[in-house]
C-alpha cells in the first residue's frame, strides 16, 4: 500500500452531512474543508461517519444510501476495501424512527446489567441490519460534577456500577456483531466546574481507582473492540496526545488490540484548542504517536498533514503501519475483506429490487420487541425518592383520584423523555418541523390513559428555562381543583446551548432550571398533595419539596415508553424498583461532589458547608417492605489477602405487594495506606419478591475487591480489617460483616473492577 | 539524650490555653489529654504554643508570663534547653493590643513586596520583643476556589504574585530574627468544592507549576526556616504523611534544612480524620518518616505513641535523631543554647523589676510606626473596580457632598476591617465583652471625620448574614435623602462557622452573604449614586452593581487603619492604586476557577457557561490616566533557551492627578508540549507618577521564566514563539512583544518562580 492508501484507512468521511442538516457540533466548520468523496476514494477510506444520525432519513432509504456509498468506496480503491460505517447509539440507534431507550443514567438506576445487555443487543441488531459496523457507545465516564451537561449520558457516580452496567451494554452490542466504542477515555466527566471540555485536575491515583476501572471492565468483561479518547486534558496532557494512557495503560497494561478512534475533531483540537501542536501535521503526529488510530468524523489532520508529518519525520511509517494493521484486522474480523463480501446489509438482503421506491418504509427500527425492552428498562429505572403524606402514610400508588392535575413544563412536552443523543433531539433540533418518527405520548396523555376514570388536566405553568411566573395563576387554580398534583419538572435535552441538559448544556448550579422551583413551592403551598416527577438529565436540589412533597419520582430521561411507565407506577399497576445511580443534592451548591468521599469530604465541624445529599446514592423506595436477616458467613473471619469472603443473607418481602429489593454491598476500609472513601459499592443484585416471599442472597467477595492504588502507584491488597455493609442504600446499612485480611501486601491486577459476585437462590 | 529527651524536643505544649479561652479549633478536645507541664519538663520541651494568641493578656504581662514559663522549661531539663515559642502572625502579631495589618489578600492587591517586607519586619520586631521565636506565617496557598473560607489569608490566585509578596514578608519577618513558617505545604487551597480540609484532586504537574513555586520562592528568596504541612490529602496522600513532598521535594530537591512543623493536630489527624494510621503510634511514625519534625500545638502522637512506635520498630531512632538535630540546630542558631543565654526578652530587658505590677501596660505592640505602615499598606491595597456615573463621568473622588448615607451591615461594624486571624476576631469571638485593644473606627466614623463638612448618616439595613429585609425601609429612606450612598457590604470574619469568611467559613457560592445583594439592588433602585465598598474576605459576584454602581471599591480586610484609608480614597485625599489579586466573578457560580486557565477553561461555544469575570485579575482603576508607549527591545527577537529578553517601555501619567500605574507582564506561550494557561503573570512593578510625569520601565526576562513541568515531569524551557504582554490587567494588554526562543529544550531549576525583573528609571 502507498502512504496515501495507508493513511486513508485512518480517517473517516462525513459523507452523510447534508447542508440542511445544520451543525451538530461547534467547531465543525473550523475544520479544513474536506475533499469530495470522489477525490478521496482512489486511496480508499477508513470510516463512513454517521450515515443515519446526521439528517432525518427513512431507515430503508438510509440503508440503501449507505449501501451505495459503500459500493463506491469498494469500487474506488484498488484493493476493494470497504469503509467501516459508524453511528451514535447512546440510548438507541441515533436514527430517525428508531426506538429510543432510557438514557444511561436510567440504566444505572435499574441496577440491572442483564436487561441492559439485552438492550445493547437490540440496538446492535438494528445497527447491523442497516449496514452499520461500529457504535459510538457506551459512555463510561464516572460522574464527578453534577453540573456537567453530559451527566445524562453517564451510568452514574460509582465506578463499579458504571463498569458493571457498561460492560453489559458492550456485551449486548458486540453480541450483535457491532464494534462497541468505550468513551471518553479518560477523565472527561471531571472537567473543571462542570464546564464541557475544561481541563481536568486529577492525580494518577484518582484516575486509576475511579476513572479507569469501568473501561477495564468493559474491555475485559464486555469485549469492546474500540475506545474513543476524551476531549479534555488531565494535568496538562490532552487525552488525544496521552501516550501513557492510550498506549501504556490501554495496550501495554490491559492488552487491548482494537482501535482507538478520535472523538470528533479531537485530533485537530490538539492544535486549535489545546495548543500543544503548532499545526495539523504536529497534531496528527502527536495523536498517532500517542495511539489514536483513526481520525473522526472526517479527514483533516490525518489527511495531507499526516503525510507531511511523515515527510518531516515527526512520526515514522511504522507507527502508521501499526494503526493501519489494527484497522484492517478489524475489517477482516468483520468479514469486510472476505473475497465474497457482500455489502448489502441484512435489512436489504434478498430483496428483488434495491431502489428508493422499493425500500422506502420497509425497514422497521422500532419493532415491538424493542419497544417492550425500552418499556421494561424504563419501568425498572424509575426511582421513588419519597412517598409520605404529612401523616406518614404513603401517597402512591394513587387510589383512583377524581381529579388529577399534571402541572409543569414537562406535562405536555413529547420530547421530555429523551436525552440529547436521541435522534429527535440530536438532529431534530435542526429540523423543528420534523415529526419525531416514534410514538412519544406526553406525561399528560399517559396519565390520562392510565387513569381513564379520572378527570385529568394539564397546565405548563412555566417553561423549562423560559418565562416568568405569569403562568402560575392557571397552574395553581388547576392544582387547587385537583385531588393530587403531578408536578412534571426537569430538563430540556439539547446540544450546545439548545437545552438545559446534554452536551455543552452545563448548569451553573443544581437549582431546577428557570422558575421551576418557584412553581414547585407554589404547588406545595396549595395544600393539594404534590407528586413530583423529575424528567431530567441530572439530579436537582428540590428545596422544600425534598421534605414536603407527597411523593417524588426521579425518572431521568426514560425514553419513548417512559411516560407510560411513570403512569403505571403512579397507579400501582407497576412497582418502583430503581435505585439512585447519583446522589440527589440537598442544596444547589457543593460541586464537584460524589458519594465516594473520604471522611474529610463529608460533613464536619471544620467546614460550614454540609455536603450531605437529600437522597443518597443507592436510595429508592418500593411499594412494599423488606426484612434483611440471617447473615451467615461461609468463610472464617480471617481471610488471606489472596482469599475470598463468602456470606449469605435472607431478604424477605414483608409487605403486602410484590416488589424488588436491590441488595447492595459496600466496602468500608477503616485504615489504609492511602486515603479511602468512607465506603464504595462493590456488588449489587436485584431481588424480586412476591408478598411474603424470601430469597437467600449469596455474596462472594474476593479480597482483591479491596485493592486500591497504593503509594508506589501499583494496585495492592493490604492486610487489615474490612467491613462489608449489606445495604438498601449508601446510607441505609442493614447488616454488617467484618473480616480481617491476613498475610502480605499483594500486588493485584484487574480484580478491583470486577467486584463481588451476588447470586440469588 | 534519652529517647524521652529527644522526642520531647519534637512537640509543643499549649501551656497558654486557659479554660476560659474557649476552643479556637474543632478537634482540640479530640486530643489525648495533655500531661501537666511539670510532668513533661524533666525531659525538656520543643515548643511553647501561642503564649499570646490564646487569651487576652496585657502584652507586658504576656511577656512576663512567657519568660516565667521559659525559665521553668530551662530549669526543668538537665541540659537547660529552652523551648521555642511560636505565635500566629498572619496579618499582625495575633496578640491583644497589637497592630492589625491588612490581610494577605490585601498585600497581594498592593503589588508592593517592598512594603510587605517592611510590614513583616515590623511584625517580627513585635514578636521578638516579647520572647516569641517563630511566627506561623505566611500562607502561600494559591487560590483555586474562591468559596474556600481561607481565601482572605492568601495572597491571591497567581503563584508569581504569591511567591513575590510572600517571600518579601518572609524576608521581613526573618530580618527581625523570627523564624517564618511557610504554610500550608501543599495544596490546601484546592480542597474540593472549597470545603475546608476536603481532599484535593490534583496531578503532579499542577502541583509543581501552581502550588509549589511560592514555597520555593519564599525559601530561596525569603530564607524561611520552617514549613508547615497542609491538612488535606492530595490524590489520597495526606500532606503530613507525604514523604515525597516533605522530604523529596522540600529537602532533597530544594535543599531545605529548617524544620517542618505540623499544622495543629495534623499528626493525630492521620489517624482520626484521614484514616491512614490505625493508632497514634502509627500516625507518629508516618508523620516523622515523611518529614514532620515537630508536632503542634501540643504533645499527642509524638509523646508516648512515638516512643511506642520506636519500640515497635515503626520508625527508627535515626529518623528521630534527624528531626531532633534540626530542632536543636535552630535553637542553637537563635542563641538559645548559648551558655550565656538570657531568656529575658528585649521588651523586658534591663528592667529593675520583673513583676506583674511593674510590667503591666509598659509594652506597646501598637506603636505609631506600625500604625503608619498598616495605613500605608491599607491605602495601597484598595482596588477601585469601577468609577462611572451613567454618563460615564467619574463618581469618585466625591466633591464635598452635602449629605452622605453610609448604608449596610459594615457601616457601623468596628471589626469589619479584620480577618479571622486578627486577635479581636480570632480570640475575641470567645470573649464577646473584650475591648478590641486597638483603635477601630467604623467606616461611618471614618467617613464622618473625612467629610467633616457633610451630613453623614449610617444605617445597617440588614446583618451580614442575619435578618431579612425588615431594615430596608430605613436604609432606603436614608439613601433617598442623600447625595451619595456608600454601600458598606461584605463579610464577618470568624472561625468555624462564626463568620462568613475565615477558617472553616466556606461559602456555598459567591453570592453576597444574607440579603446584602437585595439591599444593594434596592439602593441602586433609589437613583442615588451608589459607591459600593466591599469589606470582604473573598470577592463576590455583585450582580447589577457590577454595571450600575457609580463606583466600587474592593477593600478586602484592610486592618485597623482601613476605614480611614477608604475615606481618604473617597474624598480624593489619597489615590487608589491597588490591583486585583483575585478575579471578581460575574456570577456566583463557576467555581473552582482561576484566571490561570487553559483556553478550554475559558468562554467557548462548547459550554453554556461563561466563566468570564466581572473584573479580571490585575484590574484596578486610578484617579488619573496613563499612556504606555515606546516599547523598545534591547535584545534580538530570537533568544536562546538559556538567554534573557530585555525590553523597556515608557509610562506617562496623562491625567491631572498623581497616580500609580502597576505595570504587569504576562507570558503567553502559544504552543507548548503540555497545555498552558492562556497567560500568566511573570512580573509587575508599581510606577508612581506625578501628573504629566513619565518613567521608563526596564524589563528583564530570563528565558527560564517560560519554563513549565514537561511530559517527563521535569521543568523545561522549550524553543518556540513567546509573547510578552505589557498590561494594565490580565485582560488589558497595552503593548505586546514577541520573541522566538531557539536552541535545545533545557531542563531548568528554580527560575520559573523568580519571574521577570522590572525596574523603574
Amino acid at each position: 500500500m502507498t502512504r496515501e492508501e495507508k493513511t486513508a484507512q485512518l480517517y473517516g468521511l462525513w459523507a452523510g452531512a447534508s447542508p440542511e442538516g445544520g451543525e451538530v457540533a461547534p467547531h465543525q466548520h473550523d475544520m479544513q474543508a474536506p475533499p469530495a468523496l470522489d477525490d478521496l476514494l482512489p486511496h480508499g477510506l477508513g470510516q463512513l461517519t454517521r450515515p443515519f444520525g446526521t439528517a432525518p432519513v427513512d431507515p430503508g432509504l438510509g440503508a440503501l444510501s449507505l449501501l451505495r456509498t459503500q459500493a463506491r468506496v469498494i469500487a474506488g480503491n484498488r484493493f476493494g476495501i470497504p469503509a467501516l460505517a459508524h453511528e451514535e447509539c447512546l440510548a438507541g440507534f441515533a436514527a430517525w424512527r428508531a426506538t429510543t431507550f432510557p438514557v444511561p443514567l436510567a440504566w444505572g438506576a435499574s441496577f440491572d446489567p442483564d436487561l441492559v445487555e439485552r438492550v445493547g443487543a437490540a440496538i446492535g441488531a438494528s445497527l447491523r441490519a442497516v449496514g452499520v459496523h461500529q457504535g459510538l457507545a457506551p459512555v463510561l465516564d464516572v460522574v464527578r460534577d453534577l453540573r456537567w451537561g453530559r451527566v445524562e449520558e453517564t451510568i452514574g457516580e460509582d465506578p463499579y456500577l458504571v463498569g458493571r452496567v457498561g460492560a453489559a451494554y458492550v456485551r449486548g452490542l458486540e453480541s450483535a456483531g457491532i464494534i462497541a466504542t468505550l468513551k471518553h477515555f479518560a477523565g472527561y466527566s471531571a472537567s473543571r466546574a462542570g464546564r464541557n471540555l475544561a481541563p481536568v485536575s486529577m492525580g494518577p491515583r484518582e484516575r486509576a481507582d475511579i476513572v479507569l476501572p469501568p473501561f477495564e471492565a468493559a474491555l475485559r468483561e464486555g469485549g469492546a473492540r474500540s475506545v474513543m479518547h476524551a476531549y479534555t486534558d488531565t494535568d496538562g496532557v490532552p487525552s488525544a496526545a496521552d501516550q501513557a494512557l492510550l498506549t501504556g495503560v490501554l495496550r501495554e497494561t490491559w492488552g487491548f488490540e482494537g482501535t482507538v478512534v478520535a472523538d470528533y475533531f479531537g485530533v485537530a483540537f490538539l492544535q486549535s484548542l489545546h495548543h500543544v501542536a503548532a499545526d495539523r501535521a504536529e497534531a496528527a503526529a502527536l495523536a498517532l504517536r500517542a495511539g489514536v488510530d483513526v481520525e473522526l468524523p472526517t479527514v483533516d489532520a490525518y489527511g495531507a498533514p499526516l503525510l507531511a508529518a511523515l515527510d518531516a519525520g515527526l512520526v515514522d511509517e511504522a507507527t502508521v503501519d501499526l494503526a493501519v494493521r489494527r484497522v484492517l484486522r478489524q475489517k477482516a474480523e468483520l468479514g469486510l475483506l472476505d473475497a465474497d463480501f457482500d455489502p448489502v446489509p441484512p435489512a436489504l438482503s434478498g430483496r428483488a429490487e434495491l431502489s428508493p421506491e422499493a425500500v422506502r418504509g420497509t425497514v422497521d427500527l422500532d419493532p415491538p420487541e424493542h419497544r417492550e425492552l425500552s418499556a421494561r428498562l424504563a419501568a425498572e429505572s424509575l426511582v421513588l425518592l419519597r412517598n409520605a403524606a404529612p401523616d406518614g402514610s404513603p401517597v402512591l400508588p394513587l387510589a383512583a383520584p377524581r381529579r388529577i392535575a399534571v402541572i409543569g413544563p414537562q406535562a405536555g412536552a413529547p420530547l421530555a423523555v429523551l436525552g440529547c443523543y436521541a435522534f429527535p433531539v440530536h438532529v431534530g433540533g435542526a429540523h423543528p418541523d420534523l415529526a419525531p418518527g416514534i410514538e412519544l405520548p406526553t406525561l399528560y396523555e399517559a396519565v390520562a390513559t392510565e387513569f381513564a376514570d379520572s378527570d385529568v388536566v394539564a397546565v405548563a405553568g412555566c417553561g423549562i428555562d423560559t418565562g416568568g411566573t405569569e403562568g402560575f395563576g392557571a397552574a395553581l387554580d388547576a392544582a387547587r381543583g385537583a385531588e393530587v398534583v403531578i408536578a412534571a419538572l426537569g430538563d430540556r435535552a439539547g446540544l450546545f446551548g439548545r437545552g438545559t441538559s446534554g452536551e455543552g448544556c452545563d448548569a451553573p448550579s443544581l437549582a431546577l432550571p428557570g422558575v421551576q422551583q418557584e412553581l414547585l413551592d407554589a404547588l406545595l403551598d396549595t395544600g393539594t398533595p404534590v407528586v413530583g416527577v423529575l424528567l431530567a438529565g441530572r439530579p436537582y436540589a428540590l428545596g422544600r419539596a425534598a421534605d414536603e412533597a407527597g411523593a417524588l419520582v426521579q425518572a431521568f430521561f426514560p425514553g419513548q415508553e417512559g411516560t407510560r411507565a411513570i403512569a403505571a407506577l403512579l397507579s400501582g399497576r407497576a412497582a418502583p424498583s430503581g435505585r439512585l445511580p447519583v446522589s440527589v443534592p440537598r442544596t444547589p451548591d457543593g460541586q464537584p461532589g460524589t458519594y465516594l468521599r473520604a471522611p474529610l469530604a463529608g460533613p464536619s465541624d471544620v467546614s460550614a458547608l454540609d455536603p450531605s445529599p437529600a437522597y443518597p446514592f443507592g436510595h429508592g423506595l418500593a411499594y412494599t417492605s423488606f426484612a434483611w436477616t440471617d447473615l451467615t458467613p461461609a468463610t472464617p473471619d480471617e481471610v488471606p489477602t489472596d482469599g475470598t469472603v463468602r456470606l449469605a443473607l435472607t431478604v424477605t418481602n414483608t409487605g403486602g405487594r410484590a416488589g424488588t429489593e436491590v441488595v447492595q454491598v459496600y466496602l468500608h476500609d477503616p485504615v489504609a495506606s492511602v486515603v479511602q472513601p468512607e465506603q464504595r459499592l462493590i456488588g449489587a443484585v436485584r431481588v424480586p419478591l412476591a408478598p411474603g416471599a424470601s430469597a437467600r442472597v449469596h455474596v462472594e467477595i474476593p479480597a482483591d475487591t479491596a485493592s486500591f492504588t497504593g503509594l508506589a502507584g501499583r494496585r495492592v491488597v493490604e492486610p487489615g480489617a474490612l467491613e462489608f455493609r449489606l445495604s438498601a442504600s449508601s446510607t441505609d446499612h442493614r447488616l454488617r460483616y467484618g473480616v480481617r485480611l491476613t498475610g502480605p501486601v499483594r500486588e493485584v491486577g484487574y480484580e478491583r473492577a470486577r467486584g463481588a459476585r451476588l447470586t440469588v437462590g
